[in-house]
């Protein structure tokens, strides 16, 4: 009883709250999601997957400033994280997309990303036997459309989720979960005022805010954040809170993704945030702090793809001249 | 003991044998080699990995005619399968690897496709925290050579291996694993002679032979075979038979993918290597059988690769123009 109750005034004092297990999900779609996630064929290439840049492996991002797109063009903006993404209360850096599933339509007909189109990445999917089959058992009939391909994808995202944190293990009562240094590091992140923004179960995600509010964030970067979405002049560097679970994982930091290390980011937003500058000792604190906030990664066997039938459109790889 | 006498004369009469499975492997050089097979920092632009074309949702290939290199440079041979690769006799197309560890150093440093170099390679992997640790546990010592990451890579791929396909199941003695009409192709297979060279665990892999021994290969493609390796005309044309497992899987075909499907594959070589015509019914049957020999594609978690850490070179993914 005893340790219940503890567990439960813990959760309810903290700002942060642990990552909440998945419960209803349809495991069909997820099944589904998870191969449409890893197939290249989605991409006019045959070549880029969600997961290019969304790996998996690593901490659901590429772990590069700009990602690699279609003929190797270059990303507009950082990849965030696919990782617990389904905490976010929108998606994209400016919040464009409402959720997951409006999410997922974006790259998939991006010049600089998959650079495919909704029509053909259908016409490939109704062209491969074993995806036929799979969307007639999954949805009911054999109906194959983008609107049935994003729902697939996002459900697979919904499992996506990094709970048992050492600091979720801590939120849930074991208090050797952490350390004393990593608890001290907790509380000037606290008491700095972080948690204004960066809080819930996703220690971020739930709020759009305006970057660089004590001091300018210097950047040659041109989005202007969710004011290219609404036009609204105070929208202009106003991003939506990004999670920082996991957040060792998926540097470099920043919708520019210029800044390379979680030493270097933690200094820069206590200054253009909070108009602070933490000592050496404080700035390590708040890093080991934020390091118990990786959790498990995502486990599950590599999925096997259908192959490709007699009339799939052919991956368009390479130009003519072979460029 | 009708039953195991009925198997053991199967295999004893056919030209083709079941896989054997995996037995002695070195478990933590496994474990460690999958990490690195589909580490992308292995590479210059922190983008390609051994799976970004050796595919294990696909086949172990790409399904392309030629591979996408470092800047979308590429391929100049289609890429064989990693399937299986251990039952080859040599590696690559023109046998220029002895082995697979051997085989694995090759793309790494080349600069059409990983674009790195064997010095930042094993740089990149010393100041991986993860990785140092995992080396010491795994060979017994700190040192990082590409010795070892290429051994422990080859371990991996050994254990790449697809068993149980429907026909290993009927050479085994299970007579209702493959259908009449299947055994009917096989019939077909043997008589006009393809298993002179098809045979074995692999279904090929064991020797070399001149591609065009009855018709020339027509092809622009520069590739001589052998011949690029020993300079001796008698080897122009003559390349490694390739492993006819999965095969339905590892579209296009031939090493210079110009062959799609695997109706036209098996006219091809019926006509170059065996001067023969197949009739509609004959390559039909013939292309049932040889998808009886799709097997279990291999089956494990997703790695978790361990981050970088403060002074692992940062990748070079684009050059300073946005090229």
């Amino acid at each position: 009883m005893s340790v219940l109750q503890g567990a439960t005034t813990a959760i309810a004092v903290e700002p942060i709250a642990p990552i909440q297990p998945v419960r209803i999900i349809n495991l069909a779609q997820v099944e589904l999601g998870k191969k449409l996630f890893f197939d290249p064929r989605l991409s006019l290439s045959g070549h880029i997957s969600c997961s290019s840049c969304h790996n998996l492996s690593l901490g659901g991002v590429d772990n590069m400033q700009f990602s690699i797109g279609h003929i190797w063009r270059m990303g507009n903006i950082n990849t965030p994280t696919v990782l617990n993404s389904s905490l976010n209360l929108a998606q994209f850096w400016n919040g464009r997309a409402a959720d997951l599933k409006e999410q997922a339509e974006g790259p998939i007909s991006n010049p600089i990303e998959m650079a495919s189109n909704h029509v053909l990445a259908v016409q490939v999917i109704q062209t491969i036997p074993g995806y036929v089959a799979e969307f007639r058992q999954v949805f009911g009939s054999k109906k194959i459309t983008m609107d049935r391909v994003t729902s697939a994808i996002a459900e697979f995202e919904k499992i996506l989720i990094t709970p048992n944190s050492r600091f979720d293990q801590w939120l849930l009562g074991n208090e050797s979960a952490i350390t004393d240094y990593e608890l001290s590091g907790y509380q000037i992140f606290k008491v700095s005022g972080c948690v204004a923004c960066h809080n819930g179960p996703g220690v971020g995600g739930q709020s759009f805010q305006k970057l660089g509010i004590k001091a300018k964030y210097e950047t040659d970067h041109p989005a202007r954040g969710k004011a290219d979405v609404t036009g609204k002049k105070s929208d202009i560097n106003v991003f939506k809170v990004p999670l920082l679970r996991n957040i060792e994982l998926t540097f470099p930091y920043f919708h520019d993704g210029q800044v390379a290390t979680l030493e270097a980011a933690v200094d820069t937003m206590a200054s253009v945030q909070r108009g602070l500058t933490f000592t050496r000792d404080e700035n390590a604190r708040v890093v080991a702090f934020l390091k118990t906030l990786t959790g498990d990664q995502p486990s599950f066997n590599i999925p096997v793809l259908p192959p490709s039938g007699p009339d799939t459109p052919r991956p368009q790889t390479f130009y003519s001249d072979g460029s």
